[in-house]
């Protein structure tokens, strides 16, 4: 039996991560450690030769430019590329552009608990005429159905998944070296499936920024053992530093 | 009647680029001062309001970085990418990996401007075990027949317009804005072709670098006009520094 391989990697730091901003679907950038986290990234996969064959990225700029930054240092520049909204970050709704201290502070801690971490209660939905909306983004002229105004997890497992099962598994089944490049929350989605966590359990989970997470899979393309974060320790405390975010 | 929008983009200066080395399907990187031209060449796109709807590059690294970067520039690193090698640049066979002046002064002006403008002679072809070779390399495992040990122009014709053709010329009839990142050979091929230029003419045609090329099309896919760059003066100085590569 073939081992399938499947990396995931979620963004570097983005401007809206340094500045502890809701982000979502808002199109922000990396900073220059976030940058440096895509470089560092790329250096890992080689350093493994865990070489990807081909490349999923969401429609977001923060996943491109880290899976560009990872691939280039990887020197894997060339792999065909595909990219879908379904591999976006959770839509924050209403919160889109707010800091997260603030809100916080002004909401309380179960309140805002909530709208990070609940398993199928999503945010108030943004109006479509607010400067944080994609009701009107042209990158999303063609979604099938209605660009969202907001998301809770259970929205990205429904969006994420049935793409999981038309396209990256195909090219997993093909032999490929499968590398997902997207976001904290799209990433909780498919790690939920491919590791079998509650809907409760789900909340306790983090992903760091910029570390490969490595799953080897079966031939039923679920994992034959735990994923793997190739720098385990970096990966401890990223993922600690996601959890704490507000709390500062 | 609708125009269709082409752009045409060759990469910004690479490291051999600035070594003056006959380079080919060798995948060398782009220096800061390519980075530069590729940004400027995104921003102008954004000037001038010309926004791809989809992304054409080779396979190799410098073509890619350059779109990466002018995408970047103008905001839209999220369009759809396609990459073949039948956008790469012409094979140089034995020359790559030479210094063009040293490969001046060896064989003199006449074989130099013979093996960099024939139209229908190729220089040696390269030893598969150079280090230079491509015959091993795993990005082409896929391509159809064998791996050019070294090509002529009409080579690159002969490869490049059936993808034009098939896939690139597709996606204009569909409305979209076409870029696409190649080479210095493979885009003067497909000029050739717009252009309607003859055989010994077109040794006479050089491509600047990091300067977009716009074409307005027609429903036959041809030019209802002259290409224009961008920046008419830049281009003007660039293609005069490509063509007098070798003598300094």
């Amino acid at each position: 039996m073939t081992e399938r391989t499947l990396i995931l990697l979620r963004h570097g730091q983005s401007t809206w991560n340094e500045s502890n901003q809701f982000t979502g679907w808002v199109d922000v950038k990396l900073t220059e450690k976030g940058e440096g986290e895509a470089k560092r990234a790329g250096e890992l996969l080689r350093e493994h030769d865990l070489l990807p064959d081909i490349l999923y990225t969401s429609l977001l700029t923060r996943a491109i430019a880290s899976a560009n930054i990872a691939l280039d240092a990887a020197d894997r520049d060339w792999i065909p590329v595909k990219r879908s909204w379904r591999l976006n970050e959770r839509h924050y709704g209403a919160l889109q552009g707010l800091n997260k201290a603030e809100t916080l502070e002004k909401h309380g801690e179960e309140q805002f608990m909530l709208w990070r971490r609940s398993f199928d209660t999503p945010p108030p939905p943004i109006d479509d005429d607010s400067e944080y909306s994609q009701a009107h983004d042209p990158r999303y002229a063609d979604i099938d159905g209605e660009v969202p105004r907001t998301e809770c997890l259970k929205d990205v497992i429904e969006r994420f998944l049935p793409y999981w099962e038309s396209d990256i598994t195909k090219d997993l089944e093909a032999g490929r070296t499968v590398l997902v490049a997207a976001h904290g929350n799209s990433l909780r989605a498919l790690v939920k499936h491919l590791d079998g966590i509650s809907d409760d359990d789900i909340a306790a989970l983090n992903i760091p920024t910029g570390i490969p997470l490595l799953y080897r899979l079966g031939e039923d393309n679920m994992p034959l053992g735990p994923g793997e974060y190739l720098d385990p320790e970096a990966a401890a405390a990223g993922a600690a530093a996601v959890a704490n975010q507000g709390k500062h």
